[in-house]
């Protein structure tokens, strides 16, 4: 698969589908592992790198789940394919800053990614649409094993899996969910919540993860602590309280709909037709306004468009998929003008 | 004619056509007369101004252009219907708030109308569509003519026809046009044009005539000056004026459109988007909108709607036309509703 393909369909945990569906947009786990014998990333020379980097994908080659894998070479890679890779949750920031001798593989479905030569030597991810960390960490397990029976990980029988970062120690998992919580936020309940949240060791972060800020409503929540627990016990942590968050963004759903249906209805149908006349538009408007039309559609309150679009429309009108879908380099007025029209074509406006 | 029948059509004035229709919505003469021999309106008694009554409805009855006209009781009438013909511009406010023995004609296409007792006991006013003072002077003139050889107006050689406001005094005319002026108000000329317009002795008002704002960049100009000219000169003087603006206001359309293209039509397509699908929405955002899109239709950004819709539905979402409309008293919060119902509507949101 080359990485224009990747224009051509929606990522799996952009589908709109599985459990809670509505409030939660999609699960996804995360292992950092190293290889024994040479140092983490950072601190390897060029040779270790070239070492590691080798090693890793021969184990890779013979797994069952990546042997059709995409394999990429990031220093190969031009800037926006980069972060058109990051946009689509892909791969890291911090990866597509350190090319060098690092790669990326991912299959036709963007379900699992793995990146070698991050700050870890392997940080392997699976995505699942809806509120799903169970199947997860089952594929990742799987992988997990498999590349375990391969490789010799750097390992601790007192610490665990041992990794760049000290947060990452133990067993190197996060498992991290992303939700839409726009009644919390409208009722001005969010805020008390995720305060909550963080006393229960986890860590709220916006759309693209790690140092960005919360857009549109939406909140990624992943397990801070990695250590002294199984990874069992760190996803049955995290479930109890997406559970109690979901139920909560449910009730003021209802709630919102009781007290004021007429304002609702009148924002959700004007953020609509903002999303189809406007001829200009920021990546910023259009977050909050897709935001808007995504609980629209989620209280039946606008029928004629489905979540898969709108998922969609999260990940193209992103400066990256802009550029590449026009394949050129665009201003930042360009791709104001262009994100309008994708979103006026996408909706029929 | 019943005044609910009003309701089935769009009055002349408001047919978009004409003239310079593009800038000019309608023109507009109106007459003071008064009769010789009784007091004033405001300083007559009951049986005085039952005279004046009915001499004046006797005198109407005869004319050519009145003697199919509606003839209203405005002391019969409810608030929303006076607050209605308000709306209509077929009657002044003052009219309405001094109903006893006061009386409104107008003809079917509401082109004339003729208050009387109201502040001077005859306010005769002839309105067309876009920039035609002849035409409206041409049927005020014949109408005044044929009524002067039936009453006894007030007159003297020295000062011209006799009002009760001395701002009147002398030809009693005044003459004024609705102007639409989005290009100079967006390009910050709008405030200097106007500010020459003053100094000519001409009188700037809003949408709804004297103590109105202006709103949605209407413009409504008139003379201040009615004595020592001829009705001939002033109406000459200020369709000088008129043209004036009317090519200032075009020149600002086409430097606007060449100089921030995109940001204009975004912002025409923004406002189309949010009137064609709010389900609350005030008078005033209503009117700021659709002087947007007029400018829109105008400059054949939009091609799918046209200006007579365009001007109904700034009459038809005036509080008075909602209530009629839905045949029952409606809160404010009501009729925000109702006005979001009808523009949907009406613009296929």
């Amino acid at each position: 698969m080359r990485i224009d393909d990747l224009l051509k369909h929606t990522s799996e945990w952009l589908k709109g589908t599985g459990p809670n569906s509505n409030i939660v947009i999609s699960s996804r786990i995360r292992l950092a592992r190293n290889l024994s014998g040479l140092p983490f990333s950072h601190w390897a020379g060029k040779k270790q790198k070239e070492e590691s980097l080798e090693t890793i994908k021969g184990a890779l080659q013979t797994s069952q789940f990546l042997k059709k894998a995409t394999s990429i070479d990031i220093s190969s890679l031009s800037s926006i394919d980069k972060q058109f890779l990051v946009e689509r949750h892909l791969m890291s920031r911090e990866h597509a800053a350190n090319p060098e001798l690092s790669a990326l593989l991912f299959d036709d479905k963007e379900i699992v990614s793995i990146m070698i030569n991050e700050e870890d030597h392997i940080r392997m991810q699976v995505m699942q649409s809806g509120f799903n960390l169970t199947e997860s960490w089952r594929i990742t397990n799987e992988i997990d094993t498999e590349l375990g029976a391969r490789l010799n990980y750097a390992f601790s029988s007192k610490l665990g899996y041992l990794t760049a970062c000290p947060t990452n120690v133990g067993t190197g998992i996060r498992a991290s969910v992303m939700l839409h919580l726009p009644a919390l936020v409208l009722t001005n309940q969010a805020n008390r919540v995720l305060q909550t949240i963080t006393k229960l060791g986890l860590t709220i972060r916006g759309f693209y993860g790690e140092g960005t800020e919360v857009q549109g409503n939406f909140f990624q929540i992943s397990n801070q602590v990695t250590l002294g627990r199984s990874e069992e016990e760190i996803i049955d942590g995290i479930e109890r309280v997406i559970n109690q968050i979901v139920s909560r963004e449910e009730s003021a759903r209802k709630t919102m709909f009781m007290r004021s249906k007429e304002k609702l209805i009148d924002r959700i149908w004007r953020s609509y037709g903002t999303l189809r006349s406007a001829h200009i538009i920021s990546s910023n408007e259009t977050i909050e306004l897709l935001s808007v039309i995504r609980l629209g559609v989620d209280m039946d309150i606008i029928k004629d468009i489905t979540i898969p679009v709108i998922n969609e429309l999260f990940i193209l009108t992103q400066p990256a998929h802009l550029q590449k879908m026009e394949k050129k380099v665009l201003s930042p007025q360009e791709r104001d003008l262009k994100r309008a029209e994708i979103i006026r074509e996408k909706l029929g406006g």
